[in-house]
């Protein structure tokens, strides 16, 4: 079944809404508020930071995630992350939700949050409540609406990042086929190293399915994406994914884990590989993004491990910074990874559109085209591969350079 | 027992020279090949790299400690790391050690060795054994000759790294005390992230100690020190530290765990101290050293995986350089670490020399003097602590800043 790529982000499944608005909460002349309403109940699954020190919203979102299972709306704010912020910062987020529920006229507890920003601050409750209303008053199921929503809840991104797919599922009548969409916004570029999930990313479908299935899908299709990218090694105290599932496309819904949900699989694998790959991209400072494919590995988690290895280097960053085709720093992050392998086994290459060099193989680094070296590696998407000849398993990493920008703007992020 | 320290490196201890020359391996007009030498046998100790790719210098190095135990003379070369080379590589190690054996009539499996510089290329074979044959004719046992020497091993280093103390142990002959030196020389800069032991690091003592008390010795030490230090979280392939004992003080042997080798051990314990510091304070491009102190954790290892995380993370360093107490990013650090914690229950200090700021306690980042904070933050050593408030455990790791200079010099590095 054709999984096919359509413009959009979160309000491109039927149902959705998006909105978002100027509330003052740490920028000025810009939007800083988002919110994401569905007409409709959704189940909702999501998956959240690892880090222990949690912000407040993970924790009332997790809540929600774990037990309601279902959502009908997300607020989103940027400039302050509501993180050490004690009980006054969970408040914050009791009282986020009940001007929210008293606006949409739906349950508190049907609301999700996240904040991204400085970690210590208190939100100012005012200017929260004051954009929710305001927000809730101007919701709109346009591509448009989902753009700006994805354009307020960015930090020190360059860019805005939104995805959406579109497939075939059978009817719920049996009658044929109908469209199911996907789409979605994610905002992240420091402070950028997830292990269960990355930064903020919402995730809307009008497929309907079980809830629990739906979150068996997010944790299965995060390993391979969210959690393959890597900015500076930086776990936040934010990260959280969200998926809402609306049912308003009117599949059969999905009760089981067959060729349906194998579907609703790979297109959610899609579109998390996209925001997640953006993400990378757009990384604090970077100008260039790194792909590191680690195939023939003995165990799927150490080709993840070796592949994420690489792209978390700060040497091989600075290296592609430099366009400097140093590969021995590639190997000496292969082998401080923390999987045991035959130096003398694996081979490494330097992948273009047009040609592959190899920089090491028989446990030497070869002899190669430098001046050709120089030329790929001043491309915008520079793309490793390591043939670990152990297995059969592979892994692919998504990270950038390490540049002064990096620097500049982490040294004076408060500011 | 009071441990003084005193002026000198590795020719501070009775029976030991030290030489360097230029042999013009990879930089023009400095000198990058430094030699030890014990006018006796001497009881060796080795901690090496964890990096699953092994330099061939590191393979060779490994072997003599695990099976012969006992050595006379370090070859040292800066500019090339004879890693990556595959059995050409450990060739070049033969031959080095053959030249070496040759021109001190020593035994080849008495020369250790160690390369650091650029992962790939081989060794020029006859520019090493030309240095070795002009640096066993320019032995001394000056002080000059071993700052001499720990120049000559610098990479991207800025100073040279030495230190040495002396103490008292009770004499052989059972009549009084005799004294007792320990010294050493260390090089470090870029790629340090050390696991096992860090970058090229050699320490000699007359002290009389059995071989496996030594190698015990300085598998206690190491832990605290050496592996307590990261400039940018790369753990190199090159990674070795030795110890070279010749009994030359005339002490009472020391053949047991008791109070004797407890002093040697806190001897030690300083000068390994010493040189891991000021290789943190010289990372690579480094303005600051950043020391973080984990107080009253649970465990000892949890201590140091804590004290580890906050000195190794990039926005952390990037916040040191930019000297902005967004004490957030230490919090996030601490909660990515690995370690379980309570996130209400523990306390975090900005440390300087009058007086103390606490950053967080109570589960919420505190209002403190940002003007006072500016200040401590632009001092050339910034102190944290942060007390778990669990146990009785400490430990304390140090790290330096992350500045435009570090991606400027990894940019760059093979030019």
């Amino acid at each position: 079944m054709k999984i096919e790529s359509i413009s959009g982000g979160v309000t491109a499944a039927a149902g959705f809404k998006a909105a978002s608005c100027a509330a003052g909460i740490k920028y000025r002349g810009r939007a800083d508020m988002a919110m994401i309403f569905s007409d409709a109940p959704c189940a909702v699954a999501g998956t959240f930071t690892t880090n222990v020190v949690k912000a407040a919203p993970v924790i009332w979102d997790r809540r929600i995630v774990q037990t309601v299972k279902a959502a009908r709306a997300v607020v989103v704010n940027a400039g302050i992350a509501n993180a050490a912020t004690g009980p006054d910062g969970l408040a914050m987020c009791a009282g986020t939700a009940a001007a929210a529920a008293e606006a949409l006229d739906i349950p508190a507890d049907s609301v999700l949050l996240g904040s991204t920003g400085v970690i210590g601050p208190q939100l100012p409750l005012d200017r929260i409540t004051a954009g929710v209303a305001a927000m809730a008053g101007s919701l709109s199921d346009t591509p448009e609406a989902g753009t700006a929503a994805s354009r307020a809840i960015m930090t020190t991104d360059t860019v805005n990042k939104e995805c959406a797919v579109a497939f075939d599922l059978p009817a719920a009548d049996g009658r044929g086929a109908v469209r199911v969409r996907l789409g979605g916004m994610s905002k992240g570029s420091g402070m950028i190293h997830p292990n269960m999930c990355t930064m903020l990313g919402y995730i809307t479908t009008d497929c309907a399915i079980d809830q629990a299935l739906l979150q068996r899908a997010l944790s299965e299709v995060v390993p391979d994406t969210f959690n393959m990218i890597s900015v500076d090694g930086d776990t936040s105290t934010n990260d959280t994914l969200l998926l809402m599932a609306n049912g308003r496309a009117g599949n059969r819904p999905i009760a089981e884990a067959g060729e349906d949900y194998r579907l609703f699989c790979r297109a959610l694998f899609e579109v998390c590989r996209d925001l997640a790959v953006k993400m990378a991209g757009d990384g604090e400072g970077a100008t260039r993004l790194v792909e590191m494919r680690v195939i023939n590995a003995d165990t799927k988690e150490n080709a993840r491990v070796l592949a994420r290895s690489v792209v978390s280097s700060s040497l091989v960053k600075a290296m592609i910074f430099g366009r400097d085709a140093n590969c021995g720093r590639i190997l000496c992050a292969l082998g401080y990874a923390g999987v045991d392998f035959d130096p003398a086994a694996i081979e490494l290459y330097l992948v273009g559109e047009k040609e592959t060099l190899c920089f090491y193989r028989d446990g030497c680094v070869q002899v190669f085209d430098e001046d050709k070296a120089l030329e790929m590696l001043s491309e915008k998407q520079i793309r490793f591969l390591c043939d670990m000849r152990m297995g059969g398993q592979e892994a692919t990493a998504w990270g950038c350079d390490l540049t002064y920008d990096y620097v500049k703007i982490n040294g004076d992020y408060r500011s």
